[in-house]
């Protein structure tokens, strides 16, 4: 049902539950799979998520790197049933990753991330 | 290692993964064990998590009930290990729940929630 004088008040699906985000398919422009997202990484006050992990490479799920990307480049894909974000296989060869045992993700790592993509980094920090 | 001239910059662990967050104990003010976190609600396109969904009831882990609260109750207890909310089981009994199957978080039902933990609505709809 919408309400066609209130569109806003009635946006569906506004939200999605933590645990569909994670496992979701990842994809570059051209619809190739780039991952899946391992999980993300929120702000214990704000409540904000910075960054959506994606789980990407290794063999049989062995030795997978994980690519932190600013939450803003995820795209959902209705049609592919997964994000689609702005990166290529090339530009992850290169890019930030870590393995199972996770960095501290401060304002340091953060600014890298977003350096990486070629983004403005925007959480505050003195 | 902390920059004693910058330590804003050094906030260490600001950040939590979203797979470490579901799962984690909901505990009381005076430390009775609410519950668990399920998972927790995000919106969309801005990342902010909303509403935190805690499971709690039911036998041998059948016909849990599922009870959103709004992410700003979360205080994390690294003594208890939990999370404390400002909630009495009291309170629980009349508040927003539901099963397994999920209701449309929209902002009507936003609205519900905020108003049974007498807190403000935050998010803008028209």
């Amino acid at each position: 049902m919408v309400d066609t004088l209130n569109p806003v008040a009635q946006e569906r699906h506004r939200l999605i539950a933590s645990d569909r985000v994670e496992g979701t398919k990842v994809y570059d422009r051209k619809g190739h799979k780039l991952g899946s997202i391992k999980n993300f990484l929120v702000g214990k006050v704000s409540g904000q998520a910075e960054y959506a992990v994606i789980e990407f490479g290794g063999i049989l799920g062995l030795g997978n790197d994980y690519y932190p990307l600013p939450w803003g480049m995820l795209s959902y894909d209705t049609d592919k049933g997964g994000y689609v974000v702005d990166v290529t296989k090339e530009q992850l060869d290169d890019a930030p990753r870590h393995g199972a045992a996770y960095p501290e993700y401060d304002h340091n790592y953060g600014r890298r991330i977003f350096d990486y993509y070629a983004m403005a980094y925007p959480y505050p920090f003195i």
